[in-house]
């Protein structure tokens, strides 16, 4: 492991941090998750910390909202990766300022693990939430902080169980409700492979200030393409409900949180095909399965199978 | 209306926001929206704007994050109210900033709309958008601006139609999942009503430096009490489902964004019973239908009556 850099994950209890923490043990890096003292008695992530513990990972005390306590669990490390949570997003400017104080960090991935957002047409409340991002991102790279930024694109192991619909348990086999025309294509990456590629990525000079977009040949699929994938597994044709967009903008705008926020994500994904309605450029950006063929990904065939 | 109180909206267009323009157009304030240029030409929000000008509320062109164009518009004022989105809950210190440097404000209200976040016990996500709130209040009080804190608990125009039911459209008929064990209760305030009180307390010196909790007697129920309600009204029994806290909790954890900000408002309100299970202390608070008699609010019978 003498090659492999000692990582630090910032939010690790998270949705996502746990997939990256677990990663990154996985692929042999020295693993190190910071957490509040106060994380230990939740009934939850409290487990979850034990479970780190258990995997080899040092988990080491701290606060966001403590600049030293920050500074010291970063000068333990070579790589910071942030996971945090939707609220805190532009809370990470306390990482930055803490990075530049250590001063031996060598790359950075700040909370992405979504649409890509120097490259979105959405609104409110996504609209906001995505700005956030992208103003941390400015805010890197005009402190000269090595980074990667790693958009994920839609969790697949989420949204395919219940094929994108709210309230549902298991994929529909009566009816389904299609947001806009169902002909944008988005892209469905399994949590665990965007933390492989993320964990592949932190070494990799080819990542080096560059955007990792995650675009598996086998999870590139318009609505429409998905929901007659699953029709042809299950042999059934369902029942279509398309939303318009004029629709969708005006459920969005009468819908409080977090309605608000599912559909605006919605709207950017399916009805502007934000995750695909772009080239990736190599001045900016590389695309991760073509730059580790050697990981196995789960595809979208291979979840869906497991409900049929 | 020379002696009613000139009020300043910022986040207008929102899901809360417009519910409070209406209000104060129609308890007779000069009423101004604070809005971005770029709002005219949305779709939904442009059409708005255009409704808010034929109602008589002056339109203020600015944007949040310009300084200068903020202190303008509050110097035209006397009262401003912020009903901002989740995403931007902490840029309101932008608010607070500009309000210090016009000099001229006689009560803010910034934006709650939900939970008395000084008296919650949540997860993550909620847990750090409470804060965020919270925060929020301590900035305007160590800035000395006279405020009331208007947290106006569950929005009863969204959450009864689909008795807090995701991906629903109507109230359920048939079974019923409940959060928690269905004891603790809840406040389900209609929208216009929780404007109403808003618009009431801007020039009242009862709620001067006050928070106003709106618990009308007859919009408190527990999930249980509701279901109950309900049940008697199309005369039929559900089949219920009763998720309890562990089961909650886990799922708040393997849930993405915006999910799990749902289950943990659910958590928050159902479970812990963060609206109810504190008393208002006069040194702090005040209830609103107390204060105000004469509003006649919808209940929770009236909104169920129409889904019958």
């Amino acid at each position: 492991m003498a090659d492999k850099s000692k990582i630090l994950i910032i939010g690790g209890t998270g949705y996502m941090g746990k997939f990256v923490v677990e990663a990154s043990v996985k692929e042999g890096h020295p693993t190190f998750a910071f957490v509040r003292q106060s994380t230990v008695s939740d009934p939850v992530k409290g487990q979850l910390v034990e479970k780190f513990k258990n995997l080899g990972v040092t988990v080491v005390y701290g606060d966001l909202y403590n600049h030293e306590s920050l500074v010291n669990a970063i000068k333990q490390v070579d790589v910071v990766i942030s996971t945090i949570g939707s609220f805190q997003l532009a809370d990470q400017t306390k990482i930055i300022e803490a990075i530049k104080e250590a001063g031996n960090i060598k790359r950075f991935l700040p909370s992405e693990f979504g649409n890509d957002v120097d490259h979105v047409h959405a609104v409110e409340p996504a609209k906001s939430a995505f700005e956030t991002k992208a103003q941390i991102r400015r805010a890197i790279e005009a402190a000269g902080i090595p980074y990667t930024y790693v958009p994920g694109n839609l969790f697949a192991g989420f949204f395919l169980p219940i094929l994108g619909q709210a309230g549902v348990t298991a994929p529909p086999r009566d009816k389904v409700t299609i947001t806009g025309d169902g002909n944008p294509k988005a892209v469905f990456n399994h949590e665990e492979d965007i933390a492989t590629y993320t964990i592949k990525a932190v070494d990799d000079p080819r990542t080096l200030n560059k955007t990792l977009t995650i675009r598996p040949p086998k999870n590139i699929y318009s609505f429409n393409e998905l929901v007659a994938l699953w029709e042809k597994k299950i042999g059934k044709t369902l029942e279509k409900t398309y939303l318009p967009e004029e629709v969708v903008l005006k459920t969005i705008q009468e819908s409080p949180i977090p309605i608000n926020i599912f559909l605006s994500i919605n709207h950017s994904v399916f009805v502007k095909g934000d995750q695909t309605n772009f080239d990736i450029d190599p001045s900016w950006g590389v695309e991760a399965s073509e730059l580790y063929p050697d990981v196995k990904y789960t595809s979208v065939e291979d979840i869906l199978d497991k409900f049929v």
